[in-house]
């Protein structure tokens, strides 16, 4: 886009998989247009999958961190990350009421991978993120079903990510504009090495009005029009991975700063807004023999911060940029974001 | 049993359903036996529904608070309540891995008694909680389906609750002998009014080490043999009710103290214990001219901060002394407390 | 300034003070210039103290809520409010260094006040809170004592407030620009009636490289000359106040969001900052009849949220353009914002 | 006294200082008798102040966490705890009211030996604890000065570590009788070495009725006095100290178990306590080459879990049978336990 996001250097695809050994997949379920019957359709939703590596998740588990900004939302998994400081396993995103879904899915793929869970080893904890899809999608439908997340953790691939309509963003909406998925990454150096830190953001919040781009009020600029109704969600999931050796703390840390780059595209969380942010560090099984630097962390930690707030801000751009007008339920119309104006007075 | 918790008087029926509009519903899943078959059994399960008041308790919500004690588990539901201070649904306890299962039926339960959730209405929140029973039961099976958890709702009635080897309990164990699920009640007199605060409790943690009853350490009197190996499950669900008018702080408070009832008994909340407790009260519906004390708490909140304690302490020896030995997965035993060896050593 | 935050009409002051019954006192301390000398000088800092209402504070006690957005810093007072959301005190801000003399000073308020303080009664909470000015100012000499705490509660005002450099803003800088202490205030118009809310902020943060004023990154425009080395200084102290009804809880979500107003002037809560918001509403004295609304928030809270974020942005911005180039220990300088280059370029 | 308290073995001294590096000072202050006059006395408080080991505390700071059980207090310096996960500076316990004189003095301290910090180093952070003494001290008089502080500090020493009557304890009660500071420790042995783990604590809550030793209601058979009225003071401040190699995450899950060794001598927490619980370990200076075990906690974290809840019951214990009667302002007198009645019973 031209956009300028803060000093740090992108990674080669700009995505949350330049992390080395992070994948991502996403099934999208696309079927159906006109009146809404529940439990038919319309259909518009999906699912993502995101890996922090390519081993086995349950036993090569991962520092992470999570942090709910705003508390209102249907995820699960949150309070083991927050007590354990661990990840294990695949970070799962859908809509409000498939939740279950992809947490029998998730437990499928956790069960048929390690045999001796729930007789010689403990019970896995899955984290499912959600957002609420019901202005395109039939969401009383449930139409994800646990085979739609195993199928998005066994695609989960490296390289380009696809953006916008597709998988957990199939549905979603930003500012009464049609956005969804959004990626982006950030290369620190520092003394101890070079790192990459990824974000991967399904994006499904706020008010038309709240819209500002670059200082510039766009959301005023293009109010609603009559029949562009705003949505009941109002959600935004942020997933962020990084190779970097750091402490929980430390992830916890950065887990409360995409708000900040959100706020800068017009995200003020509102009342109603799911906002929740997981970070993980797959650092031990990418890097063995990296030590988190555990005491003095101003010099360390700092840029981190930056990468966090500078690709927060553009991962939602991007969702917003990529995504596609689409038209659901009851023939509801989520509109692309008028790229050329905006771009035209940015410049 | 004739042993003495504490100075406050018990309900009717020394359970939660002593609070007014509160009801219980268990479903219990008990077949086959021998040789451990993942997906086939033996089946040592169940699931035990908790419902505030008899309305509709997604539009007639109650004020409510959640204390992850300990937050290794798997329960879910608790953010939305510690964002809100809300409880909007009936409340749920089951195995480690059927959750899913439960979280679906519990949305099925909402939406078919809610036309509009997900079109013109939000979506709900639906809290689960868990602990784990494969020492006795197949866990990998989860038998626990999306109709158990609705016809544990549906079947929920007041009056005398079944403790013990009942529900959620079915396959649990504390301190390695069998225990199960727990109530009791207290009532409160203050200058407001008379008030009833009931506890339920599915009991899952311990080693026999740390048994303690009435400051008598029989749990080391009474070691593990060869053939009682612990169970890989700790952790203990508390549902705390009331129709005692008071804030979704006022609870929280009430939220943190099971676990000192329970240290009386010998729990020390290990670390892999999941230890969630989570609190209601239901006075806007059954009283609702009621209000709360807001700003002065120290003689209002004191009596129910005693209540939960004793009443805590009580409810985990219920599920002790009412359950009874049972025989599980590759024979595994559970056995009855010594119930006859310990009343005689305690008077 | 001509610039744009947000749609909400500020108050007649555009002050915190625009809060009904909301006053402000500042001393301010500047003496001495040149060379360092521990203990003597040069002096440049100060203290402000904010007072919810003109009644006794610890009798009239407030609904309050706090957040520690990060938590590196040495204000205190905190657990209090957080565990009961009550504010009981004047609102005090100095130096990291005298938060002590501070707290001495508003228990020397209450004492005199409440003679059967620690007698017949318990004792009162004093939450102080502080920002860094070692750069400009001889901190370790401790200048703010015990009675200028008294002074500041003692001369508090309605109306005009003084901002920049006055008060606890004295030494502060924010970007390498010389700041201090910004306020400004917003009206919310609602179905209840019609509310005051305002902010009052010591801003001393940031690299100048994260300076951004409406979508310009101007800090990279003006970057830090040989001369302007960066403070060791990282804080910023949000005070919220409203006569609105809104509980503790609600008062809570409000306390989140003051960072992400920064964000759009580029704060992004750097590892070593101290960035602490404290909201009160003083409905139950200046609104005896009022009645928070409890259960449905999304109409009610979300304008609240809007005024938080646009008055957030605003008040550091306040800060930045009243404050005046300041010389302090060892002849460190301070420069002012180049408020006619930035203004020329956003025009 | 020849009481169970676990099976954990103790140290030599049975004192916190048993912790290798760890020392403790006492200054109490005792003077005048009869009516009270607020600022003249009588006088029956005291400091008391921990050191996690010899060296500078500001340079070789040490992991720690922090728990409010009860936020009721105006104890100060948790925030950059809970943030960071370190102490930096002596800790420090005293009155209610000398909160600031102790910091002011704890800042004394840390000036005096790091003359960079405020110029070129950040600020230290100073934590101080606090219970009400106002039933027997003169608590407004704050009696308690900046170079008490200093005098604990400078004269805190090693080995048998006096409990009752002393330091912070002077003045404090627990459940209407004498009590004051107690001390006690563990050893824990594990693949990793051997281990020291100590608590110091300052009991200073509860209503007589509560009191329980060993499952036995004493409070109930001992029934408060017309003569002796209940405080005002309700708190419990608990410092543990350990030489394991823990993470502050452990540390954390170990500062909200102290309050379950107290639940089994009958505190309840009630609604106006202050508990607040602190650990440290100073293993980064006393054993520089030990790694924490950060992944698999179960068996290495369970028996610092029992130590805590042993040692918590056991210190406060130690607290009551050592301190001895006391008679403060205005006359009132606290009792000393009926030692040899308990004791009898018991037997």
């Amino acid at each position: 886009m031209g956009l300028d996001f803060g000093t740090l250097p992108t990674g080669k695809f700009n995505a949350i998989t330049d992390v080395p050994g992070v994948t991502v997949g996403h099934v999208s379920l696309i079927r159906g247009q006109g009146r809404l019957i529940p439990g038919q359709g319309p259909v518009r939703t999906g699912i993502t999958a995101i890996l922090p590596h390519g081993g086995n998740l349950y036993t090569r588990k991962c520092p992470a961190a999570v942090f709910p900004f705003n508390g209102y939302g249907k995820s699960i998994g949150m309070m083991y990350i927050e007590e354990l400081g661990i990840c294990e396993n695949p970070i799962l995103i859908t809509n409000s009421l498939s939740v279950g879904a992809a947490l029998e899915g998730g437990i499928d793929w956790v069960l048929q991978h390690n045999p001796g869970v729930g007789i010689s080893e403990r019970t896995p904890n899955i984290s499912v993120y959600e957002c609420d899809d019901g202005y395109l999608n039939d969401i009383r439908g449930r139409h994800v079903h646990p085979e739609h997340a195993w199928q998005a953790i066994a695609t989960a691939t490296g390289g380009q990510v696809p953006e916008g309509n597709v998988g957990a963003g199939v549905g979603m909406s930003t500012f009464a504009y049609k956005s969804g998925v959004g990626t982006c990454s950030r290369i620190v150096n520092n003394s101890l090495g070079t790192w990459t830190l990824g974000v991967l953001m399904v994006c499904n919040f706020g008010q038309r009005k709240d819209l500002i781009i670059k200082g510039i009020p766009f959301g005023r600029m293009f109010p609603v029009k009559e029949n562009e109704t705003p949505s009941n969600g109002n959600s935004n999931i942020t997933i962020i991975a990084t190779d970097a050796p750091l402490t929980c703390s430390q992830l916890k840390c950065l887990a409360k700063r995409p708000q900040l780059g959100l706020s800068r595209v017009g995200g003020i969380s509102r009342w109603g807004s799911g906002d929740i942010d997981m970070v993980i560090s797959n650092y031990p099984w990418i890097h063995p023999k990296a030590q988190p630097q555990i005491m003095d962390n101003a010099m360390f930690l700092d840029p981190f911060i930056e990468a966090v707030v500078d690709a927060s801000e553009e991962a939602c751009l991007n969702a917003l940029f990529q995504a596609k007008t689409m038209i659901g339920v009851d023939n509801h119309v989520r509109k692309k974001l008028p790229v050329e104006q905006i771009m035209a007075c940015l410049r």
